[in-house]
């Protein structure tokens, strides 16, 4: 699963052509950024704020504009901005950067770029934000999270972008997507998938009450992207709290697909946050086979399955939550 | 580098969100397909058809419709195909395919699915065919390829994906993409890069003679869709002949950068073949970094770049070509 | 980092060749096992315990012996089990299993093949443990882990091997090894790499006060293999507390280097465990690269390191934990 | 798969410990390095050497000696070489090496590293030759190799490990191997897998005429350790020979198994290479599984088969050619 950018120059609809260039996969590391604070709690999550003593984000950068096609079609280089020169600017703006969010560092950069570089029309800024998790240390009340040492998890992590145009002497900032991706959840019991086409291609038995193993990236506009960016932390949506609504509300209901569960947790993610203009899914299907059910009480043997696994994407906006 | 598939239901305009579900990674393979023969030759390439004894793809279904929405909105599967039963479709229709070409199997299993399914609106198949490479063994005249063991290659691949639309009683068939992906070359001297912006931000030395290693996809659209089905192999555009364009323009430029190199590519295709009306790169730079250049003559000690990399993605159409 | 079992036939010394052959990646998931309860506490640790409500393992079985070699230089299959069975095997015996612990299944599963298949000489079962991870929801009193829905965690895990011989009409269990696999750890500050070798070679800075990021291997073995079955669960070690005591330690010390950490973690893990034989270690160095240090307290800007990476292999025993 | 040197510690029988560090993943590549010429072909391969104009290898250093054991135990780093310098130093030897093989080069380097550092007891050199296939671009007479461009493939490549020891003021070379790693073939027909064991467990059908898809490590061993580095090259065994002798006695040879299939190949490597002490294998089998076999003439659809896969590890050394 992966979010894709590449038809934006087509949504601009300013070009005939896809044409931009960019750095991907900068690590950037830093070390006692400010903290993120006074978030606002919700029923599903204990999440309020962190502490940023160690903030990590894969950075991506896109230059678009007309300007670059001499570079092409002429192999003329005067306006381009090597791509390791980039990821240079990248790294300084991390010293300099005095927000908490990842979408806020994704602005700020996006914007020195676009005031550094007067020929660049566009540019557009993503990154994962590395998951470092917090390790419980002996303290003097029990065990506490260490602020010195982290785990550097592969699991599920925080995903944001922004879109930054020129406008004459103004920035434009109208596109955003916020997510948090790789979120792998299995529910042991109580789901269900019935109903289904039957046919001559039908194989797959009907299940009452199966073990459900999703992969689940989800992601998320605000209706005005300033928000995004956490400057008001009140009006800002962690990826912690999204994840923890996805794990809750999978627990609480008993689905009978994986297309039922991600619309349960979209309205659920749009009810939490008014300031939320759409929600979106994309959903993978790992579930395991029974191997055995014979066993007492609800124990079962399962295997994996043969790579081939179904896929959904989907999304909702604030009128499905009126649909209710 | 992956080409995306994502924002299609808004290119179709049809719907107020994204709404697909389907099955991905379903590996088939045929042996004895019919071969692929009688394809038209260029001064680049000896490749003028395959065997086919071993043809083998890693397919990409997806459905679209608005009656899928009750799956979501009402825990519904009244409509629901299981991407299992997906999954059988395709391995059935793998030996009911009498053509020879990637494109051409997409286009008869979508095809049969819209036969099968009337409620599903959109079909949209895309494939990687895994390349089976001939190995040399002794033959009556000298080494031959043996016609029983295939080399399983992780190298550069063909790819392929045709979007088909239910239109009343209709199917139309007018999104198609081929391409080849993840070509590797580096050559290992006669390119430069120079002439790029110099400022604070910027420590990459310039080069007149630089190794450069790039990975590249290169992706075509015919002006007329069904060229791509390679019913008539003289209108079909081979990925292996692509590939070999890709690696003898390089081979011929000095080029100033990959900008440049992939722009004389692109010209390349379009002149060889007049039936494409597009074609588009997603180029990354992998260049290493030179030690040690005080060695005889040209050889040089060279190393791996930091994993930050460059990128470029271009499109081109037939009115590059005019304006040489 | 990978721990190797190719060797064995050497060392038990019978063979005048490497002869064996099995099933690897066989991915086994049992729901409702049986909790790990009772466990011995230790101050670095709050892990006493699971409930297994959900347990996977992935297994290798390898199976060896003098009858095989028909079935190489003969072309005769008689006495091969085919490793398809193996596979049916290891998953029914998962819902015979009644203990609670990776070795336990592994040792319980190799006496099954032993006992089921009179030419086997000897068996060796190795596991990686998945880690299902709890998840909070909302209980009655605040937040309590989910007994449905567990996160599938790509973090570290723990390992397992068991190595069971025939020796005339008795099983023997002379080798086991334990382990936890895969911890990653950061510190940002309070670590130190000075006083190493300095010549022409050398254009690593000294660093007093670096971040340093480590992968760790760990693997211990029992003085009584049998004391790793977890029978006995107070005799046990569990890899959850073997982790945490790595990170302890990781926190308290102030190193001058990987070598240091890992000495001082294995003396913690000796003398918290007087029924462990040996602890050894696989350490990776991922220290990143400081790129800005001009910044307000102990902030800094990093950046991932070129591949290159060092590793340290170290393995120790009691009597380390005497000489102190 | 992989090849493991973690218990040579314990085989040279010095140490009551492991203890040894290092650097891996060394990327090293070298343009316009010495050709690899007159080799001595074989029936089963037209290799015959090689230009080396990209010459890259994968190194692994590893250093063992009594006096590391203070910068563990000790925190004192005053003989630790920082694996940093480790890759300097490759690199820059890189530069100084004047043959043309992996072996060759490891032999090297690791001598320059035991006279520079007197401290090091033990060093172990080993590395992946990177492959980089010839393209064939249009010359004077048809298509010739590009002198300029090369592919970075994926496929199987060249494997060298050699080890040496201080013994006083000498430096003595008496292990060594050398492979061919990641063979990847599929034959289509003419394999069987009949007569294995059939019991409770078994669901595998037997098959007079299967596809056989294998994975294949290969190495070897010569009776004197100084042929593998190539200084004779009519002594030397490219990789890319055995690479062929396996695909054509793959060929050759209807097998009734894996085991027979690898036992035929290695009876051929010790035939060809009188200079040999041993071959060895890791086999790892990746079979399709039959979807369809109502085709027409031997033509079949397959799948995929699930992730759990049976391997094999097996070694052969001179006496069991003499028992043919």
């Amino acid at each position: 699963m992966s979010y894709s950018n590449e038809t934006d120059a087509e949504q601009r609809g300013t070009d005939r052509r896809t044409m931009n260039y960019g750095k991907e996969k900068i690590a950037v590391y830093r070390t006692y950024a400010n903290p993120l604070e006074d978030v606002r709690t919700i029923p599903e999550s204990s999440f309020d704020g962190r502490d940023n003593i160690l903030f990590g984000l894969e950075v991506r950068v896109q230059f678009e504009g007309e300007e670059f096609l001499p570079s092409f079609s002429e192999a003329d280089n005067t306006t381009v901005v090597a791509t390791d020169s980039m990821k240079n600017f990248v790294l300084h703006q991390a010293g300099e950067y005095e927000g908490a969010t990842a979408e806020g560092f994704l602005h700020f950069v996006g914007t020195e770029f676009l005031e550094t570089y007067p020929h660049v029309e566009a540019v557009k800024m993503s990154a994962i934000e590395y998951p470092f998790d917090e390790r419980p240390v002996p303290g003097e009340d029990g065990f506490e999270p260490s602020d010195l040492v982290f785990r550097v998890s592969d699991d599920e992590s925080a995903f944001g972008e922004v879109s930054l145009e020129r406008d004459g002497d103004e920035l434009r900032f109208e596109e955003q997507t916020s997510g948090v991706t790789e979120i792998e959840l299995v529910k042991v019991k109580e789901n269900s998938f019935t109903g289904y086409v039957q046919d001559e291609y039908t194989t797959l038995p009907e299940r009452e009450d199966r073990a459900l193993y999703i992969a689940l990236d989800v992601f998320w506009t605000y209706a005005d992207p300033e928000d995004a960016l956490g400057d008001d932390p009140q009006r800002y949506v962690p990826a912690e709290q999204v994840r923890d609504i996805a794990h809750v509300v999978f627990h609480e209901v008993n689905s009978n697909s994986i297309q039922d569960l991600i619309y349960q947790i979209g309205l659920r993610v749009l009810e939490r946050y008014p300031q939320l203009e759409s929600v979106s899914f994309e959903a993978n299907n790992r579930t395991w086979i029974e191997v055995r059910d014979d066993l007492e009480g609800d124990a079962k043997v399962l295997r994996e399955p043969p790579r081939p696994t179904g896929y959904q994407q989907f999304s909702m906006d604030r009128s499905d939550l009126e649909e209710q």
